[in-house]
């Protein structure tokens, strides 16, 4: 009913430029956008959160951040599950698995809506160089890359921008590799630049006449574990093998390429295999009198299949899972209900996000605020949320009971991945910006495992999703959630 | 004549106790040895270091400070060669690349000596946990491992004090798996109980009945990559397939322990075949006026395939390539002759060491002092020899040129591996002791690779090795090598 959300979606299709989901899978931090504030067309009173709330809250706060309940729940998903790639069998575990501990947890209402995808399978990869330096690289398929055998010469490009350059077929029978180090930053913002060599670099590649494409992967460690994730070809382009080489093995092939040609042979056993269908789960703790209100909260429940998915995104199952058993145990529940969301197949295309959008979309003014954990196990130190003016004052509120987690307001932020489509149908998002330093050392690698998680971040990240869940919960008045106007 | 050298040797014996070949094989910087200096029998003039070679000693040590050679030449080996198992294809191109190397440096003297083993070849390893929480297992199989695939229930132990007591046939038909974690030191004191786990545990899982061995790493990272390291068995036992987990792997195996009994499948392809032959490659600058009496120095050539060597042990290969090189472009050369050795095959025992001193055992008393710098690139901080009485003031004067670097004298230390052998037979050892606090992060991993070096701390390595084989090879008198008596 008012431009904001129209407004709000389009300054996150900016964030996500051009291909949205491509971009957005892979859990990025979203990048700046605009308050989505201006000014309602009629009077809207202004939403308000009690003294009495903060009160609870405060206790909340504490009481969560004693627990180690959220990192019981990423220990028990990382270890019992384990990898649990989109489409494979620990797909359907990790499905059966959220159910059972939504109910062990004491959910009140725990059900499953179902997420079709493409599924794509790996098998086997494996990179070398040969010659007279012959030696093995440390190389992953990015998802999404079909199988194939060659051998070719590599030619190198700094960055996108030159593979975007390459005259067409200038590149006929080569591996083209772009050699652009992605930058490490507290939100995350070298990943925009990084994965865009993922996802568009392929297809320059084959526009340029190459065979095939390696990438240094988009990552800020300097380990001998590649980095997966998904990328996509444009349409009308053949696939080509493509693939990431670990930072040491790029900082090798490049040592190598300043000497003379390099031919290496790149061999994926990969490729879509049909057609999956998962389920997002979904556990809700019934509010006190607005129960088919909701403030949505969750994480995505597939991983990528190289590591046991810890930092993305069991940490996000564990956090959100956690935050809404704390507010279940208070003596009186909040106003309106608290909605759980373990999104299926994020990684591959915000399958899960999709759907849950399509089968709520119509109900998008019941959605209270919506938030997603997907940036890892981070200390949070920033709150924001795209709320309208009327709103304002109770985001304040919310943001004074989360200062004493050393969390302060945010200027910048924007919905998690797996929450885009439900707030560009007009769902307003809150952010709860995590300290992504270190993500991108882990984020989509055989590393990322549960011992890189300090259980003291995590309990901070479950207290700040409680306090703030439940205060958005309980606020009277709304934070400006509305179906968008049609074009 | 004294017996100085047998006490030296009872001591390094009692450092790697046992079984000597297959416990100091893998780089450990030796432990405790006792100063091998009660005073001698008959009277000897005491060594002496003038201030004149003092003075060239402390612009030595600024030019290779300065200099980048080190690393130019652990750049060239780990880049050009890459991983270099004993008996590899690569190991023959390395043999290439080292005589390639000094002849280019401009060494006097350039040469091989052959040293034959028994091959060890790896094909290819795999572990996974079967049943409700089906995930792969991050393995490598040890050095000596045989080949074969079980599926097999795992029993966890402790350490391998709790294996080697587990009643005979205790373990018919499982995996035992000892799960000790390796401490953190800067003189890689953690690395004695952590390797022993490696070497014996294979052999008492095999007296408890066991099909199968797997170890938590010797390693003190958390990183998804296993250290591999040779491993041997007893006589008259029947090997079986022993392989290394990673850190997190082993973290998650006990994690599942403690939830009831777990299977792994291990499967791994690779086994002894047959023997090689490769070579010591030796270059030496000739010393102007004793040029038949040599300090020697040096590092081993082979490395294991997982990684590029570059910690283990390209860098002693570039330090002490490098050093040599900064005393052959003096004005001046030293007295006696320096001997840099690029050792075969240290990896799986000490065989291109143990060649050395079976051909050079008669020249004994020419080797002034003997060092190996094996362990890794990380700042020297101690110095100390295995020297006798009437050489100690001129030790102490080779500490006092060092100690501009940042080097203590040391009460501790002992031969580098490959200089174990020529030492028990007599020669004098020297020790300059590296700062190991990292070094069993990337030993025998995958993540031995080049950017893991300081290029800084590198340099110093090399301007220390050049101020000591100079100051040792000028010096007026000896270090006492002398040949060790018969019993």
């Amino acid at each position: 009913m008012r431009l904001v959300p129209v407004l709000l979606a389009t300054a996150i299709a900016a964030a996500f430029p051009s291909t949205p989901m491509a971009h957005a899978a892979g859990s990025p931090q979203a990048g700046s956008v605009p308050q989505a504030a201006p000014a309602p067309l009629v009077s809207v009173a202004e939403t308000r959160i009690t003294d009495a709330s903060m009160a609870i809250a405060a206790q909340l706060r504490e009481t969560a951040l004693a627990s180690s309940l959220a990192w019981d729940i990423t220990e028990s998903l990382t270890t019992e599950v384990g990898p649990r790639l989109a489409g494979s069998e620990a797909d359907a575990r990790a499905v059966e698995w959220a159910k059972a501990k939504f109910a062990e947890l004491g959910f009140d209402r725990v059900w499953t809506e179902p997420v079709t995808f493409p599924k794509w399978v790996r098998r086997a990869e494996r990179a070398e160089v040969l010659g007279a330096s012959a030696q093995p690289l440390a190389v992953t398929a990015l998802g999404g890359s079909p199988a194939g055998v060659l051998e070719a010469e590599v030619v190198r490009f700094a960055d996108l921008a030159a593979l975007e350059a390459a005259p067409a077929d200038s590149l006929a029978g080569k591996i083209a590799f772009v050699d652009y180090r992605m930058e490490r930053a507290r939100d995350g913002s070298g990943y925009g630049p990084g994965s865009r060599v993922r996802s568009r670099g392929p297809s320059a590649a084959i526009r340029a006449g190459a065979s095939g494409f390696l990438m240094r992967s988009a990552g800020t460690d300097s380990h001998r574990n590649p980095h997966t994730g998904i990328t996509r070809f444009d349409e009308g382009l053949e696939p080509v093998p493509a693939a990431a080489l670990s930072v040491p093995d790029a900082d090798l092939l490049t040592r190598l390429l300043e000497r003379g040609p390099v031919r290496v042979r790149l061999a994926l056993d990969c490729g879509w295999d049909g057609e999956y269908t998962s389920q997002n789960v979904i556990g809700e703790v019934t509010g006190a009198s607005r129960a088919d209100e909701v403030v949505l909260i969750g994480g995505h429940l597939d991983s990528w299949d190289l590591g046991t998915g810890a930092v993305d995104d069991a940490a996000g199952i564990g956090i959100t899972m956690s935050a809404a058993v704390h507010i279940a145990s208070l003596p009186e529940r909040p106003a309106r209900s608290i909605r759980v969301v373990a999104f299926a197949n994020e990684e591959q295309g915000l399958h899960g996000g999709n759907a849950y959008a399509a089968a709520h979309g119509a109900d998008v003014a019941r959605h209270q605020l919506v938030a997603e954990s997907d940036f890892g196990a981070g200390h949070i130190y920033g709150f924001n949320t795209g709320a309208p003016a009327h709103a304002k004052a109770a985001e304040a509120r919310i943001a004074e009971a989360l200062a004493p987690l050393g969390i302060q307001p945010l200027d910048q932020g924007g919905p998690g991945p797996d929450v885009i489509a439900i707030a560009n149908v007009g769902a307003t998002w809150a952010c709860l910006g995590q300290d992504g330093t270190d993500y991108f050392d882990l984020h989509h690698t055989p590393d990322d495992t549960l011992d890189k998680i300090d259980p003291a971040a995590l309990a901070q990240n479950a207290a700040a999703y409680a306090v703030f869940a439940y205060l958005a919960a309980d606020a009277e008045g709304d934070f400006g959630s509305a179906p968008v106007e049609g074009p």
